[in-house]
C-alpha cells in the first residue's frame, strides 16, 4: 500500500527516500497526483495544501513532520482518522540547543560584547552567574522539558506554564491565565514552546508583554518564541521593545513566514531573527520514527503521539 | 593575624569585604602597606606587583583569586610556602557557561544568521544535530571536565587532551604530544582550557593550527582560547583564518591585555573577542571559598588545590 508525503519541495526528496528505505513493504510517494487514490494509506505531512487528503477513502492515519500540527489542523476538510506528532530525540535535542544558545547569548551578553568588539572597546561588564536568573519556559512539553532540563543544568532556576500544572523535578508549575501572569512575573528571561491551537494564538500581546517582570538582574525582560509565529503580536512585541517593557527578543517564528523584508524585526539591534531554524525535522532521523510508527500499526500496535483534536495539540 | 589583599583597584573593596565577613578573627587589608610587615600570614592575590609578597617574614600560605596561578609565579622572589587556587562550583559554572554559549554560537551558525538578519535574507541553512560534531577539550582539569560534561549533555561528541592520560565517562582521553595531534585531528571544535606553564607557553602555533581537522562538517574548524593568551600565538592564528586552516574562533585570552586597539582581531569578520571574561572571580562567591580555607588552616586542616610549582598549575 502507499504512504503519500507532502512537504516543502526541497525536503521532499530526503524524505521519500527516507522513509522508503525504512518502509521496504510500502509504496512512498510524493503527493502530487493523490487525489482520491484508494491505496494511500497513511499521509505524511506539512503544510499539506488545501484538500489534498479530503478525498482519500482508505486513509489509516495523518503523520506530521514535526513536533507541531497546527499546519495539519487548519485544513477544514480532515478525515476523521488519527493525527500524529513526532516525538524524538534528534528534533527534541535541536530544540534545546536552540533555546540554551539564545539563553545563554541573551544572559551572557552577546549583544554588548558585539558591540564592544565592533568599537575596540576591552572592558568587561559586571556578569551574573545563571544561578541568579529565572527562566520561565510557556509550554511543559517533549520539547519544554528537556530544555528546563539542560537549563537547569547550566544553573538557571526554571519554571514552566503548562495547561495541566505538572511538577517538573526542581522546576516551579504554573498553569491556568493566573498561573501564566506568575510565571511571567517570576521569569527573567521567557521561552515559549507552545503549539499554535485556539486557546494560544495571539497569547503574547501587550496584556502578556506588561505582565513581563520590568527589573530584572539583565536590566529587563528577554522573550524567546521557537514555537508559532501566531502565538505572537508583531506590534506588540515591537512596541514592548520601544517603551521598555521588553530589553532583547530571540525571534525562530514569525505571523508572516518568510518574514517580510521591511518587518522593523530585521534591523531592530535588540531582536535576533532566525528563518524558523531553531528545530529543522532532518529526514535522516525522523524517516525511521515515523516509519516505526507505521510499521507499529500494520503490526496491531497502537501509535503513539496521537494529537488531540479537540485542544489542538 | 592579617590577610593581604592585592588585586585589580575596581575589584579591592569587593574581595576585602567579603573575605572580612567570612573572617572576623582576621584582619583583612589591602596591599598599599604590606611590606616586612610581620603579622601577615596569608596573602590573596590576582597580578601581585613584584616583589610585593617576597619580604613577609610569617607568610603561611598564598591564594590565587582565580583558578590560574601564573599571574602569581611569574614573581621570581615567591617565598617557599604553599600556593593554593580556588576551586569552585560558581568559578567553573560560569566557565562552562562561555564554552557551551560559543560551542554553540559556532556550530548553530551564529554568524551567518546574524549577517543574513543585517540583509534582511529569510534563508534556512542546513544543520547539523550536536551528535555529528565532535568537541576537543585541551586541558581537562577542574573547568575542562565540567564543560566537557555539559556538552555532552547537549549531545556533542567530546574529546579531552591532559598531561596525565584521563577517562572519564564518555569522553575519549588523549595525552602527550602525539596524543595532542590525535585530539586535534578528532576535533570540529576546539577548546583550550589549559593552564600557562612552561610547557603550555606558546602551544597555539602554526604547528597546532595545522594539526587541527581540515575538513570539518562546519565547514572548517574553530578555536576557542579561554586558558590564557599567552598559550597562543596572535599572529599564527591570524595566519591560519586566512589560509583557511581555521574557520572561525572565540578568543576570551590575548598576549597583551587589554588588546590592543589595533589588534586585527577586533574588526576579523570570523573572530569573537570577550575581555578575559569567560568567568569571573566573583567575591561574593569566592570570598566564601578562600575564607573556608583559611579557618581550615588555623584548624590544622590540610589547604586543597595546592598547585605544584614544578608543573605550574
Ligand atoms: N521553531 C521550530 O523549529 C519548532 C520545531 C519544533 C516544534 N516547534 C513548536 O514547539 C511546539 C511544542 O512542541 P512539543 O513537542 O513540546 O509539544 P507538546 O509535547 O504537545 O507540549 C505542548 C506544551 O504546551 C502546553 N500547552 C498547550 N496548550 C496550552 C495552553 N492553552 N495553556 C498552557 N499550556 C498549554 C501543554 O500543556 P500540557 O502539558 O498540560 O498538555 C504542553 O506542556 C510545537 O507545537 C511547535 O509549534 C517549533
Ligand atoms: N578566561 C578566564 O576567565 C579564566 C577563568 C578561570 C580559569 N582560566 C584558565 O583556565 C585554566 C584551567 O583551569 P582549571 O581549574 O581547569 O585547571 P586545572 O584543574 O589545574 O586543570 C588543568 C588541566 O590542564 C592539563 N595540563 C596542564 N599542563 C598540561 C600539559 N603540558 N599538557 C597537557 N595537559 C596539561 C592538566 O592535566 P592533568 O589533568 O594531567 O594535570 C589538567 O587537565 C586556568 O589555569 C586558567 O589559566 C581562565
Amino acid at each position: 500500500m502507499t504512504v503519500l508525503v507532502s512537504t516543502k519541495a526541497e525536503a521532499l526528496d530526503g524524505w521519500c527516500t527516507g522513509l522508503a528505505a525504512h518502509l521496504p513493504d510500502e509504496v512512498v510517494k510524493p503527493a502530487a497526483d493523490a487525489v482520491n487514490d484508494p491505496t494511500i494509506e497513511f499521509a505524511v505531512l506539512w503544510q499539506q495544501p488545501g484538500d489534498l487528503i479530503a478525498n482519500l477513502p482508505n486513509l489509516k492515519a495523518i503523520f506530521s513532520l514535526g513536533a507541531g500540527v497546527d499546519h495539519i489542523l487548519r485544513d477544514t476538510n480532515l478525515p476523521d482518522v488519527p493525527i500524529v506528532r513526532v516525538v524524538a530525540e534528534d528534533l527534541t535535542s535541536r530544540m534545546s540547543e536552540y533555546v540554551v544558545w539564545r539563553v545563554l547569548d541573551h544572559f551572557r551578553q552577546g549583544r554588548l560584547y558585539r558591540e564592544q568588539q565592533s568599537a575596540h572597546l576591552w572592558s568587561e561588564r559586571p556578569q551574573l552567574a545563571a544561578g541568579a536568573v529565572s527562566v520561565g519556559i510557556l509550554g511543559m512539553g517533549e520539547l519544554g522539558q528537556d530544555a528546563a532540563k539542560k537549563l537547569q543544568m547550566l544553573g538557571f532556576n526554571v519554571c514552566g506554564w503548562s495547561r495541566s500544572a505538572k511538577e517538573v523535578s526542581g522546576v516551579k508549575g504554573y498553569s491556568g491565565a493566573a498561573g501564566l501572569q506568575d510565571c511571567l512575573a517570576a521569569s527573567d528571561i521567557v521561552v515559549v514552546l507552545l503549539p499554535l491551537t485556539a486557546q494560544t494564538r495571539g497569547l503574547i500581546d501587550n496584556r502578556f508583554l506588561s505582565a513581563m517582570k520590568r527589573k530584572t538582574p539583565l536590566g529587563g525582560p528577554v522573550l524567546i518564541n521557537a514555537g508559532r509565529g501566531g502565538l505572537q503580536k508583531s506590534e506588540d512585541i515591537l512596541a514592548a521593545l520601544s517603551d521598555g517593557r521588553l530589553m532583547e527578543a530571540s525571534l525562530d517564528v514569525f505571523e508572516q513566514e518568510p518574514l517580510p523584508s521591511d518587518s522593523p524585526f530585521w534591523a531592530h539591534p535588540r531582536v535576533f531573527v532566525t528563518p524558523h531554524a531553531a528545530a529543522a525535522s532532518d529526514p535522516g532521523a525522523l524517516a525511521r520514527v515515523i516509519a516505526g510508527q507505521i510499521k507499529a500499526y500494520r503490526a496491531g500496535k497502537p501509535l503513539s503521539g496521537i494529537v488531540d483534536r479537540q485542544a489542538g495539540y
